[in-house]
């Protein structure tokens, strides 16, 4: 869900190499685009209905999205089965502002697509109920943004899956969350008090159709069975080679070797997570939460 | 994703007052029962490919599973199906502890099912990588929490999903947060720190097909056009009606009316959300999450 400036495949670093190496990746490109609708990363083709199908193309598009409107009824559909996800008590603790006006949208999420949708955990809508039947009702403490963060997050990947089951594509993005996250409040007119934006959607149609999904780790250290097993040193070193190796596609694609990095993983620590000593204060996002009243901080 | 100890339909309630109204109500319910399959709550079939149709039909069976195995493949293909989901820099900050014990799983959930995948917020696999490189990585803030709070439930819908199209049933629940949290780290061997259970999901095959999908809210108040607006007073009436009418099946089954209630809200705020006070004291979720490292408390 992260902006990378300088996307480059290894595909089009073969480019570089040499005219005779670019057409053999071009036609890896084609087989590989290919083996992609056939069996993605995954392997989800061989038992494959339409849905799994589906899920086994999901893809991310960074922010390159045309300036090209959805079909009038997509952004309804989408919705729609958007509320089909689970959620606790029915309570449906979520407001989803819809944004179809490019500027605001970049100025909100930093990406442009044809339409936004951002999700916010929301107990106004509930609370404002409460009142004019006259009770009271409190969701401020971090239990009630958690159990409605997560029913919102179920929501937004069931429209991420119908949309690219409508043959239209998205970005996932915390870009709400970077910059002065204030902002988010101001040009949406987000209410102060029990209302978090806390994911936004950008829908639309890719400039350029990606070369390869994007692989996952699907093994030890992300599957436990019965019990938690902490990686071992040889299970580390493994992980290390995989994202290490090109046809896993799980490296972002940098110019970590390039830059004279060993591994992936040694860029990654090094020049992109960075976080080398503990968070010194308080972050922006705790300090918004605390004021959407959802952390209960000050009680003993 | 909350129990309900006495689930009675409208069509049940119906039984009660006579034959003829059984009648009806058998009726009726078969007819929508059909319709469900037709054009589900939400109205996705009008436009429906395969995967909208999985999407149309999701619904929650509350933990009342048969005692059966999945097919021997599943819970691989709903595993490598949940990995699709987007992630933040291809982190997957996120385990999944796969539980078959049932005892344990209901040690852990409170429900039972067929298999259990329980999805931790967890940056161990990363922090122990990049210790093993020689680097420091401190996920300490609240901003770590979220952003993999959001991967992770985005994760377990797309399994949701898959399973969906497997014609395999779920429940998620946040029963892990009920009683005392600490069970689930001792149960399964969590990490003290940088570990976070959030959110189970049981799988399995329903006891009995429930008699309709629930309903979900779909207008103003949920979903906001260009700019959040807060509900106007004739909207919360009309919303107070919705919850009222037993073709919308958005209320929760509860003896609302036998209680005196006139309305399900009021039942519901009075009788079901009951926090009619502010929070008084620091719940044991922001403790444990404070214990995990993830919030930066004391910071200035």
């Amino acid at each position: 869900m992260k902006a990378e400036s300088h996307r480059r495949t290894f595909l089009k670093q073969g480019a570089v190499l040499g005219g005779g190496l670019w057409l053999l990746g071009q036609k890896a490109q084609t087989s590989r685009a290919a083996d992609n609708e056939k069996d993605p990363p995954g392997g989800l083709a061989s038992t494959a209905n339409e849905t799994l199908k589906t899920i086994g193309r999901l893809r991310t598009i960074h922010g390159n999205f045309l300036d090209k409107p959805l079909p009038e009824s997509a952004p309804q559909t989408i919705l729609k089965a958007s509320f089909r996800a689970a959620n606790a008590s029915n309570m449906q603790s979520y407001s989803i502002v819809v944004v179809k006006d490019r500027a605001k949208m970049k100025q909100v999420c930093t990406y442009q697509g044809s339409c936004m949708l951002l999700y916010c955990v929301d107990f106004n809508r509930l609370k404002d109920s409460a009142e004019h039947l006259g009770y009271s009702y409190f969701p401020d403490n971090i239990e009630r943004f958690v159990t409605a963060s997560v029913n919102a997050a179920l929501a937004v990947q069931t429209a991420a899956i119908a949309a690219r089951s409508l043959g239209i594509d998205y970005l996932i993005t915390n870009g709400i969350h970077r910059g002065d996250m204030e902002r988010v409040w101001e040009l949406l007119g987000l209410p102060k008090t029990y209302c978090f934006p806390l994911i936004a959607m950008v829908l639309g149609y890719p400039t350029a159709e990606p070369a390869y999904l994007k692989g996952r780790l699907d093994g030890p250290g992300v599957i436990h069975y019965e019990n938690y097993h902490r990686l071992t040193k040889e299970q580390i070193e493994e992980q290390v080679r995989q994202y290490d190796d090109p046809e896993r596609h799980l490296a972002l694609e940098e110019d970590w070797k390039a830059r004279g990095y060993k591994h992936f993983m040694d860029w990654w620590f090094k020049d992109w997570l960075g976080a080398s000593k503990p968070t010194e204060r308080q972050t922006q996002m705790l300090r918004l939460l605390k004021r959407s009243g959802f952390v209960e901080l000050e009680k003993a």
